[in-house]
């Protein structure tokens, strides 16, 4: 099973999917805001992963209402827009949410429960629902197999992200493929993660539901940015079984979380504004989620994250902020690495430490809480630059 | 009972308080970093609140054993160093504290138990005890009990601080003076807070304790700039009952809160890098701990702080962020205000919400989460600007 850059990427490379883009109108720039991913089938089984935000999006909640109505767990198509998320619009926002599915579902000859709704974008805008009803019939009439399609259907749910995200693993004799969008838990408001993964596997929604859930625990739930949570975020895992192959739960779970690894790699390396990929591993404290709670304090630390987008190994704000972390702890026995290099023993600078190279993009710190328990886990985040703020204080206005 | 701009304030304001600064070498800049405030007496009462960060610095723990320790809570001096926190310096940082505490007491001829200690600055540096050790000899022969000793001491505790920040409070017949440095629970690591309040008043260490920590609550527990919180943070009441008045509790509260506010207002208004003050208030949820926590997580939120910075009437960041919030909320009615003026009610934009003027710098948030509860609570934060990225990305190296 491999990921490789030069093999063929995105949600058209398992057998029996159609993709479409278009250009509806709904951005403002006249870039590609629309697109349709189809599952031709013979199963359409299905699984997702929502947002815990308590302020859910119109669209979130069609896609969940059309998982549990109609045929449980069974969607055959998926339409996304970017330029607009429709979250808080109220009663209208549902309306419009639900026309989407339905004009979809009549432009594929589909029932409304059989649609999910994908979108991202601006919060408090009422959907622009004429272009969006014109974006659909064009999507209906524009769909296709192959490589371009899948990589347009990419391109069109951009929103601040500068790349398209695409990515597919090869089985043997059957394959997934996927697109995503934004960057994760980064900077929701206004760049809600959207994922679609496809495969022509044979799988149960139960399968499916249970790697996407194993998958995303240590891919996209391990990106923490700004600490921020989408009212959008849903990553969707549409399945087929067109290969007839139906690969072991083990099997599938391994394609299931490359090709989210892969994602994810792709998410954080184009999070806004971002000079530094940083992975921050806790251990040392008395349970996994403790660990967990740990490296989320730390990668929320504005303090730290500036201080690697200054390159700066400064390790005291390391433990002043995993200080404040809810873990087990030894406040005089914490150690701090930086690229595999002590900075802090014993809750005490080493030698050397003000001199660590941090100057690389990809920046490793590791933290030991020092209690000799064995909780243990990682987050990924990124620096606190000034094209952060950039970008988000230049937004809406 | 009154503060006023046009009356003399700071730590020597109260009878029989002393105060000195001094530069003893600390500082790369060759700026005053040493200071000395010393109760004269005929009491030597005192409380004191702390960081509540586990990883506490060396003065810390020595300031709360001299607390402690000899004659519980009475305090005659408390020195003060910045240009280096002395924090997570293991052992030799307990030693060293500990000498700045004995040298200081014998250079007054008091005992180490009867001295404070306070530093602020870089985490990790061993203390340079050469200077300290003469900064205090200096200190020790240049106590002056007028006003510019005293703002003499508020400069000399500055670090990133762009302005010494003083107060007083004038009872009938008795006051309050005080000083402070640093951005409160903003931007500790490099700039912890340091709060230092003198009275004349006759006030029991008891009575001081609750009026400090009820001030405490609604002032400095209230500013959240960057959710973080210093391994230093020390704020000191001393009280001599020179004036030989005895206040009521509920008198000496309100002497207290009004030196605290005014204090915190000086520290919210010179937070690094700030260009907007932003208040933001919740209600309609199920405790004022939920308001709290709802209040914090919005004031956190750096997509949030983006906007503020950008004037952007970005609400539906506002909705995003406390989504996340643990507090009890109804999310289809969900309303916010900027300045007063609604921009979303129930969860839903308001007409003209995106007209909202933010361009001033003062910015009130009211944020109502719906379900009719009786919580309510507010915190104080600032703006995300590129100068709090540039201030903070090239401190230590």
């Amino acid at each position: 099973m491999t990921t490789s850059e030069s093999q063929p990427v995105g949600v058209t490379v398992p057998q029996g999917f159609l993709a479409a883009s278009t250009i509806a109108g709904i951005k403002p720039s006249g870039n590609p805001d629309m697109a349709l991913v189809v599952n031709q089938g013979p199963n359409f089984d299905a699984a997702a992963v929502f947002t815990r935000n308590r302020v859910v999006a119109a669209p979130v909640k069609i896609t969940q209402a059309a998982l549990e109505n109609g045929e449980p767990n069974q969607i055959k198509a998926v339409v996304f827009n970017a330029g607009n998320a429709n979250a808080c619009n109220g009663a209208q926002g549902m309306t419009d949410a639900q026309k989407m599915a339905e004009d979809t579902a009549l432009a594929l000859g589909l029932d409304a429960t059989e649609i999910a709704v994908c979108s991202t974008g601006l919060i408090g805008e009422l959907m622009p629902m004429e272009q969006v009803h014109g974006g659909i019939d064009k999507l209906a009439k524009d769909l296709g197999s192959d490589l371009d399609h899948g990589a347009g259907a990419a391109r069109a749910i951009m929103t601040t992200d500068t790349v398209a995200k695409q990515t597919a693993v090869h089985g043997q004799g059957w394959s997934v493929g996927g697109m995503g969008k934004g960057v994760g838990m980064m900077a929701p408001s206004l760049a809600t993660m959207l994922v679609c993964i496809t495969t022509d596997a044979q799988a149960s929604p139960a399968a499916l539901d249970e790697a996407l859930r194993k998958a995303c625990d240590v891919t996209f739930n391990t990106l923490d940015v700004d600490g921020s949570t989408s009212t959008n975020d849903t990553i969707i895992v549409l399945a087929n079984g067109a290969s007839g192959i139906e690969p072991s739960q083990d099997e599938l779970d391994e394609a299931i979380l490359k090709a989210c690894a892969d994602l994810a790699d792709q998410l954080q390396a184009d999070a806004e504004g971002v000079t530094k990929r940083v992975k921050i591993t806790v251990k040392g404290t008395g349970s996994d989620e403790q660990a967990l709670n740990a490296a989320r304090t730390l990668g929320r630390d504005n303090l730290f994250k500036c201080a690697m987008f200054g390159s700066d190994p400064n390790w005291g704000r390391v433990l002043a902020a995993v200080g404040m972390a809810d873990a087990d702890m030894d406040p005089d026995n914490i150690s701090v690495f930086f690229n595999d290099q002590p900075v802090c023993v014993e809750s005490t600078g080493a030698p050397g430490a003000r001199d660590v190279d941090l100057s690389g993009a990809d920046i490793d710190v590791l933290v030991d809480l020092g209690t000799g328990g064995n909780g243990a886990a990682f987050v990924r985040t990124t620096d606190l630059s000034h094209e952060y703020v950039e970008i988000n204080s230049a937004y809406s206005s």
